[in-house]
């Protein structure tokens, strides 16, 4: 199997994706096309990311909720943009309790308007801004090409939704919730992205404009990892939620929304995995330390199991989730291979010289290098250290990939030049936003825009296509 | 409102019930009919429900897992009971992606059929066994008459399923997930309930046999709390299920399943809540402790504000979750009520003269006494104290109202007295396990077995109704 995964890692980047997470039990096919089954491996990545994103989203005054799957089809139509990017990827549910439905339903592919429906009733006065809430739900978006996490019928994410009274506020909230990400990823998930608006083609069906962070892929391909969007008065003007400001004088609200979901998961595999299988972040990795025990005798394998017992408790004590392996039916090599493939951050190998010096050989998953610990009331903060050092490793690589495969575009005969010569990544284009010159790009080329970043806002050029002036620099890439 | 809560109290629960939930925000009525949404501070129970009773979960080795939310129709039907149980409630998607589908989807009404498929493919040999999965979801039965977290179209829960070896393992399964849920609902939540058999009428769509804790609400009608079910071989037949045994046999496995849903909220609301509305369990209570400054002069306010501040500290330190109160918009008086309806378990009242003597006055929202404690480093713990006993004086107070309104009924004619004499509540009955006599009672008199109690199983006597020999106690009641 190690094998196998070197060689579709250098090969099939798809089929290294899917087999590593098959191998893994990260996740299996769903009964029904599009869908997939999270096994526990896999579920535990989401409930941590659920932990430290719940936190993060608490901390800015956001308080959670839990609204319907379903509402009348007619909601998503009150916002002429927002139904014209939803209704082809809508499920509907028109058979429900024996009976066919009077007027359809849909199940939400996001919630916008079955929450803006219920601001319009909660929201009468300034007193009652800003309204801040979140949702930890399942959403629905018919796909038809799927792949685990990064595309599947049905998905898990956290819906922030925020109403205000000035557009000042709106904006400042986008920008707070795209930090938060911005930190959940680096600090989380030790993964690197380049922060930035969307283009106009890009944005959110209903939104004044869309934030988000683009990270590049080991395929080279781009992925959105989150979005915030500033929804101006639209959803407000659609549902009718209005506030009497201070002056008694009747308002319509400023609403923002942003979003993160399972595909994220898609996203710290393909950017942090290897020829070797997944590189799991060990903040949110199920098992943070593998212990495998290597004996040959009986005695010896009575002395290394002891051994690891007592490094057990003292792991434990530190707070470290670890695994001792101790099946009898796979060697210690089998062993290394099969943690490696599941992405275990740190390997410790206990053998009968560890026992007798009493020490521990740590191997660190990112780096493949190992050091030597002595067992003592100091290692439990050594191995935190190392898993320090292996997060700063993953997010260093990860950073240095990105920048490596990003390529200064300035005519089409460039990314011509580049494409065939299979320089794949981001590519820095000056592109004056325009619908026609993106579907040319992507019909042609395969490349959408991804982002435009924040750092090189201000500078201003002329369009690589058009010539026109006032382009900005755009990340174009193919995307996930 | 407090008068109209107590009126509505005396005169009409169900309207009571309604009217405390609106009022207190738990929670709102959706946009389509039979659905609800969970306000920040109804779903902040459910938050502290996940909690506790995840970590119980976890105690017992069950992982977890998420499952798609969709499955082809076809899966129901492979088991014929279960099919017949929940066809004539399940939402149907049959239109998705713009096109109409192929074959219709069922949205999961639970999720024995589409988990057990994977087991199918999970499980090979006596290795693999036991297999203990969880998984935390919304499912959707269609419903007629629908009422606030009681019975809505959606509802969010957990379900434990479990494949074993052997039959005495999976019966062992089934009552180690009851016996955590009585503890749950004891230790957590001060409810107060009857553990026992579901009767054959009652019994979940495709097991050998249900068990359940059957508790008694306010309103004096019975309240399925949660329920861990036998399911036998059938399922492990119906999708084929097997395994090869340590002697290389093929056999099937068997099976359990138990669940816990949003339900329970409307359980404790309805077990607990009294004439002054809500009275939350600590222990999930977004909110434990409401501090209620009372001042006349800004003077007193400045004392009063800075004596608060100083013993929010105190108790923020000891983990207590405080409120506040310092709208000035509203009495004291009006905050006692408000507070009171929304069901907090402690108000510590502080006004001047509690500043001058350095105390502070708390009352207990279940024994309505108040008791004064000094301000000074051990009021956190005694704070706590007063939690615990507020806890103790919940459950103590649903035991004895159970008890009170429990009568034994020995003949047609004795309960036909009781129901006209307005004696509501659980009826101990003999009763030989019927269709026919549990149908002709629901008929008759709208009473339906809800229990057959373990504590007196082995006691055997003649039904009630027909005679018969063998039958066993069981307690009637109209139930939610």
């Amino acid at each position: 199997m190690a094998n196998k995964i070197k060689e579709l890692f250098e090969n099939n980047f798809s089929k290294w994706y899917t087999t590593v997470i098959l191998e893994s039990q990260l996740a299996d096919y769903g009964a029904s096309k599009g869908t997939m089954i999270f096994r526990p491996y896999g579920y535990a990545l989401w409930k941590n990311i659920q932990k430290y994103l719940g936190e993060m989203i608490e901390e800015l005054g956001v308080e959670d909720v839990y609204f319907p799957l379903f509402f009348p089809y007619e909601f998503l139509q009150r916002e002429a943009t927002h139904v014209k990017g939803f209704a082809p990827e809508v499920a509907i549910i028109d058979y429900a309790g024996g009976k066919k439905l009077d007027k359809p339903l849909v199940i939400r592919p996001t919630s916008e308007t079955v929450m803006y429906e219920a601001f319009s009733r909660w929201i009468k006065s300034y007193k009652d801004l800003p309204l801040k809430i979140n949702q930890w739900a399942n959403v629905v978006r018919w796909e038809k090409r799927t792949q685990f996490f990064l595309r599947t019928s049905e998905f898990l994410w956290q819906e922030g939704h925020t109403a205000h009274a000035t557009k000042t506020e709106a904006d400042d909230m986008v920008f707070k919730a795209l930090n938060m990400y911005e930190r959940f990823l680096q600090d989380i998930l030790a993964m690197y992205g380049i922060k930035g608006y969307k283009t106009d083609s890009e944005k959110f069906a209903g939104a004044l404009f869309t934030t988000t962070i683009e990270a590049l892929m080991k395929s080279k391909k781009a992925l959105q990892s989150c979005t915030s969007h500033q929804l101006g008065q639209g959803f407000a003007k659609a549902f009718n939620v209005q506030f009497l400001d201070n002056s008694n004088k009747l308002n319509y609200v400023w609403q923002t929304s942003w979003g993160l979901s399972t595909r994220i998961i898609g996203g710290l595999i393909a950017q942090h995995g290897d020829e070797f299988g997944l590189k799991l972040p060990y903040k949110i990795a199920p098992v943070q330390v593998v212990i495998i025990p290597i004996y040959k005798s009986e005695k010896e394998k009575r002395e290394v199991v002891r051994f690891t017992k007592i490094l057990e408790q003292i792991l434990n004590g530190s707070g470290i989730r670890i695994f001792t392996d101790l099946d009898e039916d796979n060697t210690p090599g089998w062993k290394f291979n099969f943690w490696e493939i599941k992405g275990v951050p740190l390997r410790v190998e206990v053998g009968p010289n560890e026992v007798a010096e009493n020490k521990l050989t740590v191997f660190n998953r990112a780096s493949r290098k190992r050091v030597v610990l002595f067992k003592n009331n100091k290692v439990g903060k050594e191995i935190l250290k190392l898993l320090d050092d292996y997060h700063a490793d993953l997010l260093l690589e990860a950073k240095k990939f990105t920048e490596e495969n990003t390529y200064d575009v300035n005519s089409e005969g460039e990314l011509k030049e580049l494409l065939s010569t299979n320089k794949i990544g981001f590519y820095r284009i000056f592109f004056k936003d325009s619908e026609q010159v993106a579907t040319y790009l992507q019909n042609k080329y395969k490349i959408t825009p991804r982002v435009v970043p924040f750092t090189s806002y201000e500078e201003l050029g002329n369009d690589f296509i058009t010539g026109e002036k006032g382009a900005r620099i755009t990340l174009f890439a193919k995307a996930y």
